[in-house]
C-alpha cells in the first residue's frame, strides 16, 4: 500500500507519528503566523467544498502533502477565522500555545475516562483543577471535591445547563412522583441562552411551563427578583411545582449579569435548583475586581463557567460545579456489568460518566492544567484585564461619533453599538445595523455578530482573541466607520 | 512574568507554538515508543494524585519541562493505557498517526462550527465524508445528504441514541399530544448497551415501559423476531404506544448480531423509529465478507457506528446516519436572534447545533477525512481482517486448552471465554473467573474486561489496539494460562 511517497503509513508507529507531527506543526504554526492573510469570516458559497472533494474515499493511501496542499486550498477557504485578531463575533473561543499542547497530549495518550479505573490519572487531574479553578473564583467549599460537591469538565454549557435540568426534574419527581412532569416550571430571564430552552425541550418539560420573564434597559436586561417572585407565587397558586431556576452572568446577548442574591433567595426559599450560567463572564471573575458578578453563588446548586471561551483553553472544556453529586449520579448513572470494577463498587472513586450525557470522555483536564501551570493566575488575569481595557477604548471610539451610540453599559469585554435612528424610524434603523453588519463581514477585515434588545439590531462586539491588540481593535473601528459613511451616504 | 527559562509563553505566538509543539511530538512520539514498559492497567490507588500536586494553582507560570515532568512521574502512573498493544478491555478505542494529525489541526484551526457560516468549511467536510462513509458500507441512499437524510458526527453513541429517541418521542407527541409520554414503549434486548437506558431516563421514558427483551445463548444473544412482536402486540392491546426500537450489531458483552431486516419489519408496520447500534462492529462492515452483518438497514430510521473504536480515528467520532433530518431538527433545534444568519434564513444550509445535544462542535470531520485518505479504504479493510484473524488464533488457542472454553461463537475480534467449571459448581466458577482476571489485571501486562452471559461470568478479549500483532496475542494467552494454573493448583 505505497502511498506515492515510497512509504507506508502505519495505524502508528512513533517515528511516524514522530516525523508527520513534526510537519503538522509547523503548518499550524504556519497558519498563525499568516492568519491576517484571511478574510475573518469565511466567503464561500454553500455547497462549495463538494465542487471540489471526490464523492468517495480513496481505495489506496494518499499522501499528508496531498492532504495538506488540499488543507490550504479547499479547507482553509471555507474556515470562518476564530483566531484571528479581529474576530469579535459570537464570544471568543480560545486556542492558546500551552490548550494546544495539552489537547495534543490528550489526543497523543488516547485514553477514554469514563470511569475512574479506565485511567485514574484523567479522573484525578479533572477533580484536582476543578478545585483549582473553584478557589481562584471563591467559590463556597461546598463546591469542591471533599464534601459531596464537586467539579466537572462537560462538552459545553448546553450539557452543563442539560445535566443539572435533569438531576433538578428526577430529584422532585422522585418526591412527588413522574406523572407529576407536566407540572414542573422552569424560570429564566428572557436574556437566557438558548441551550436551557434546548435542554427543557430534551428534559420534556412542557412549553408552556417555561416561564421566560421580560427584562428591559431599566436593569440593563437584568432578570428583577419581583418577576421571579410574582411568577412563583402564581405557580404555586395554580398547583403547579417550581422547580428550577437559571440566572445569567454576562449574558450572551449584553452580558447583563442577574442579581444571584436575591435570586437565590427565593429559589432557596421554594426549594427550587438555582443553576448560575456565567459561560463567558466567569473568566473574568478570577480578577477581584470582577469577583463581585458571582456575589451570591453561595446559594446556588450549580455553577458553569467555559474555559474555552476567554481562559484560553481550547474547546472543549466546560466547567459545571455542583453542591450535591447525588442528584446527578442518581439521574445519569447506569451500572452495566461490563462496567462494573471494585474501585466503583466500593464507592471509592468518582465515575465521571456518571456526571455527564455520553458514556466515553477524553483527557481533557490536561488542557485546562497546562493552561494554568504554564500561564499562572496572574497571567491569565492580566490577560483578561488586558481585552477589557481594549474594549473600554473601542467603546469611548463609539461613543465619541454622533453616528453610533452604545446600547448597553459595557462591563466586561463586549461592546453593544448600533447607528442611532435618522429621524426616530426605528425600523429603517434595524436595516441599516443589518447592512452595516453585512457589509462590514464582507469585507472579511473583521467579523461581528449582533443580537436584538428592546427590539433594536444591535452589534457587538466581543474582543477576545489571545492574538488581538490594540492596533486592530482601532482598524475594526476605521473599517465600520468607513462602511458606515458609506452606508449613510448612499 | 519570567517562566524559569527566562522566555514568557505568550497567549499565542506562532513561533512558541512552534518550538514547544515540536517538544510535545517528540514527548508523545516516545510515549508510543516506550509504551509497552507501562503496565496496560494502571496501578494506583484511589486518591494518589492529591498527595502529588499542590492544592492550588500557581501564581505565576511554570515551564513545560516541569509540567512533562510532572506528567512522566506522577501522571503517567495514573493511566491505564489504551493504546497499549496489550490492551484487550471494553472496546479498543484506536488513536492512529492519521486521527492523531487530524485533532492536532481541529485544536490548532481552534474553530467552533455550530452553524454553516461559523466554518462552512467543518459542516460541508463532515457531510461529504459521512457520505464516503455510507457508501463504503453500502448504506440506502436516504442516509446520504443528498435527500432529506444525512449523516453527522456524535461525540459518542449514548449521544447518538439519545438523539435519535428525543426525534421519535417529540414525533410521536405532535400527533397524539404531550401527555402521552406516559405510554411511550421502548423496545431492545437485554444486551443492548447502557446508553439506551441512560437516555430513556433522560427523555423522560417510564422505566416500566421499557421493554428489555430476554436473549440466550441459543440465538447467540440475539434478539428474536417472536419476542419483539409478542411485546408489540401486547403493548397494542394494553392501549400503550410502541414507538422506538433499538437494535445491535455486534453488542457490547459478546458482539450479538440481531436479525435486522426481520426486526425491521414489524418496526415499519407499527411505526415504530428503528434505531440500529454497531458501534463497535459497523467499521468492520466496509469488507465485503462482513457487511452481511448490517443487512436490513435499508429499514432502519437510523444507523451509529463509532470511527473512534476500530476506525483509527481518535476519539470522539461517533457516526450518525439518519433518513429523516427534519424529525431530528424540529425536535433540538432553537432559533435565537443572535445565531441568525443569511445561510441558516435561506434554508441553504445544514446546521449542525440542530443535529446535537451541544451548541458547540469541534471539526472532527478533519481526523476522519485524513484517516480515510493518508490509509484509503482498502488498508482500513485490512487492518480489520488482521484484527479478526488474531482473534480468530486466539481463540483456537483458548479452545485447545481443556481448562477454558469458548462461551459464544466469536464473530469478529472479540472472544468471549472463561474457565469451565470444575464439577459443574457455577458459583464458585464465577468466582473463579474473576479471580483470574484480577490476576492477569494486576499483572500488569495486559489488560481485559469482562461481562456476564446467562449468569455466567465471561472474560472478554477485544483485540483491536493499532500496535498489537500476533507476538502480543501470544503473550497474553501465556500469561493467562500461568495465571490460570496457579489459580487451578492453589
Amino acid at each position: 500500500m505505497e502511498n506515492g511517497s515510497g512509504k507506508v503509513l502505519k495505524p502508528m508507529d512513533s517515528e511516524q507519528l514522530r516525523e508527520y507531527g513534526h510537519l503538522m506543526v509547523d503548518f499550524i504554526a504556519d497558519y498563525y503566523k499568516t492568519i491576517e492573510d484571511f478574510p475573518v469570516l469565511s466567503q464561500v458559497q454553500p455547497g462549495y467544498l463538494h465542487k471540489l472533494l471526490p464523492d468517495s474515499a480513496p481505495d489506496h493511501p494518499e499522501t499528508l502533502d496531498q492532504v495538506l496542499d488540499d488543507v490550504r486550498a479547499k479547507i482553509l477557504p471555507g474556515v470562518t477565522h476564530w483566531q484571528s485578531p479581529s474576530f469579535f463575533a459570537y464570544y471568543p473561543s480560545n486556542s492558546s500555545v500551552a490548550g494546544f499542547l495539552g489537547e495534543m497530549l490528550s489526543a497523543g495518550l488516547g485514553i477514554v475516562g469514563f470511569s475512574w479505573v479506565t485511567s485514574p490519572a484523567a479522573t484525578e487531574l479533572e477533580m484536582i483543577v476543578l478545585d483549582w479553578v473553584a478557589k481562584l473564583l471563591n467559590l463556597p467549599e461546598q463546591f469542591m471535591s471533599k464534601g459531596n460537591g464537586g467539579g466537572v469538565i462537560q462538552g459545553s454549557a448546553s450539557e452543563a445547563v442539560l445535566v443539572v435540568l435533569i438531576a433538578a426534574r428526577d430529584k422532585v419527581l422522585r418526591s412527588v412522583g413522574k406523572n407529576a412532569l407536566e407540572k414542573l416550571v422552569v424560570y429564566s430571564s428572557d436574556q437566557t441562552h438558548s441551550a436551557l430552552q434546548k435542554a427543557c425541550q430534551i428534559a420534556g418539560i412542557h412549553p408552556e411551563n417555561c416561564r421566560v420573564l421580560t427584562t428591559d434597559s431599566s436593569t440593563n436586561y437584568a432578570l428583577r427578583p419581583e418577576s421571579l417572585q410574582e411568577a412563583v407565587s402564581r405557580d404555586l397558586e395554580a398547583g403547579l411545582i417550581p422547580f428550577f431556576l437559571c440566572a445569567n452572568v454576562g449574558t450572551t446577548s449584553s452580558t447583563a449579569v442577574d442579581p444571584l442574591a436575591a435570586l437565590g433567595k427565593i429559589a432557596n426559599s421554594n426549594g427550587i435548583w438555582f443553576h448560575v450560567d456565567a459561560a463567558y463572564a466567569g473568566s473574568a471573575c478570577i480578577c477581584p475586581e470582577y469577583r463581585q458578578y458571582i456575589d451570591g453563588v453561595e446559594t446556588a446548586d450549580s455553577f458553569n463557567m467555559n474555559a474555552h471561551k476567554w481562559f484560553l483553553t481550547n474547546f472543549d472544556c466546560s466547567l459545571l460545579w455542583v453542591k450535591d453529586q447525588d442528584s446527578l449520579t442518581l439521574a445519569l448513572s447506569t451500572n452495566p456489568e461490563f462496567l462494573k470494577n471494585k474501585a466503583s463498587q466500593a464507592n471509592l472513586v468518582v465515575d465521571y460518566k456518571d456526571w455527564q450525557i455520553p458514556l466515553g470522555r477524553r483527557f481533557r483536564s490536561l488542557k485546562l492544567w497546562m493552561v494554568l501551570r504554564l500561564y499562572g493566575s496572574e497571567t491569565l488575569k492580566s490577560y483578561i484585564r488586558n481585552h477589557i481595557k481594549l474594549a473600554k477604548e473601542f467603546e469611548q471610539l463609539v461613543s465619541q461619533d454622533p453616528n453610533f451610540e452604545i446600547v448597553t453599559p459595557r462591563i466586561f469585554a463586549l461592546v453593544c453599538f448600533r447607528l442611532v435612528p435618522v429621524k426616530d424610524e426605528e425600523k429603517k434603523c434595524n436595516n441599516r445595523n443589518r447592512e452595516l453588519l453585512d457589509a462590514v463581514n464582507s469585507s472579511g477585515k473583521l467579523f461581528m455578530s449582533h443580537t436584538a434588545l428592546s427590539g433594536k439590531i444591535v452589534l457587538r462586539c466581543a474582543i477576545g482573541a489571545p492574538l488581538t491588540e490594540e492596533k486592530h481593535v482601532k482598524e475594526a473601528w476605521k473599517i465600520i466607520q468607513e462602511e458606515a459613511s458609506y452606508l449613510l451616504h448612499k
